[in-house]
């Protein structure tokens, strides 16, 4: 069973979501930012979760919006709540992205990725749907963050430890529920893993909250010290 | 007067280079495995220092090289111990580069372009005197590191503390002398710099100490929990 299948787990997810949070605050409108306009675009959302941004970017005028996740309580959750003409969802694996029939724009994917052990083969599947000259852009987990979960914010968040930046590779930690599995890549390794996958760069982003935001969700300003997300938009080339 | 050319700075730089050090059981080699073979090649070394690796490149059949560099002592010892046919040396800041009539293949640059305050800048004239398709190879400071000197290893060199990250600009520090200033950067701006100023991005190094270099350098082994160096390649687009 995939975490997001998880009882608990979806429970606590949840009620986070619906408090003051990260992502809405400042993962989504980063990626909006970065991402432009979608006015008739195909676009694929993977890890889609309960259809929050899939909604989103069918308001912003997407053409077909297809949310793909491996959490049967996600889907099933998304079509319960986040339905609209041009929105479908299928449960389903990212990393089997090739089954896909259709092609798109766009491949859009909010924190997923550091779930995912294998980026390379990933990133070809995910190719092998884009349209020619599409665009790929995800967000994931700080490398500074995924490189070691033993560390973090000393008490007054005025700084942050860590360790084992060059240790790729699976880790696996506590959130919600133990056993939380993420696999630890470097700069390095994602921008080299995304060129070799016949990707070009096109812009990184390590989103910084703003004023607004750190207003509602205070501890925001750790963001200032050490960021959570890494952003990248690429094209395929 | 530039921070190499004070006397009591110089002498140190010149001890620690004459021991083991990083430059040459790491970042040189990392930077030499990126470059590729540069034979016929029309090479720019930008703050090429005392001319070590200008030599390398010539010896490597580069056809012609020119180091510069802003301070005059370097540039001198470079003159007296680093001769070749094909290497010239110009005492010259970096950020002037566009006044340099020649045009090259390859601009190289190691662990200056923290001293650099306008990268923008910087990037615009390695540019115009690189030819069409030209490769700029550079290494500097990883952001980890430029964001803030007052943070550091653990004294068992475990995991490594630091701050600031998202606060750009300006660090003053001291390295064998007082008031040594370098620029912080996200790798964000670092990456998109590039890409805003015609260049693509095409590998990202981290690079890690070889089993030999830690034999000789036993500290070296502090790098695998936090990297000192980031190492791009591009090309000028």
């Amino acid at each position: 069973m995939n975490l997001y299948d998880d009882d608990r787990f979806f429970s606590s997810y949840i009620a986070l979501r619906n408090e003051a949070n990260y992502n809405d605050l400042m993962e989504t409108p980063a990626m909006l930012s970065l991402l432009g306009a979608v006015k008739g675009k195909r676009i694929i959302d993977l890890g889609c979760g309960f259809g929050s941004t899939a909604c989103v970017l069918a308001d912003m005028g997407a053409s077909y919006v297809l949310g793909i996740d491996i959490s049967e309580k996600m889907i099933k959750k998304a079509k319960a709540e986040h339905q609209r003409g041009s929105v479908e969802y299928r449960v389903m694996d990212m990393v089997d992205v090739s089954d896909i029939e259709e092609r798109f724009d766009i491949a859009y994917s909010s924190l997923a990725f550091h779930y995912i052990e294998d980026l390379g083969r990933l990133l070809q599947g995910i190719r092998g749907i884009l349209a020619e000259g599409g665009m790929l852009i995800f967000s994931q987990e700080h490398p500074i963050s995924t490189a070691d979960y033993e560390g973090g914010f000393s008490p007054d968040g005025s700084s942050y430890t860590f360790s084992s930046y060059q240790k790729e590779g699976k880790r696996v930690s506590r959130w919600f529920v133990d056993g939380v599995t993420t696999y630890h890549r470097t700069f390095g390794t994602i921008a080299n893993t995304l060129i070799q996958n016949g990707y070009s760069i096109d812009a990184v982003l390590e989103p910084k909250p703003s004023d607004t935001a750190m207003k509602i969700l205070p501890r925001l300003i750790r963001e200032y010290e050490k960021p959570s997300f890494l952003i990248i938009k690429s094209y395929k080339k």
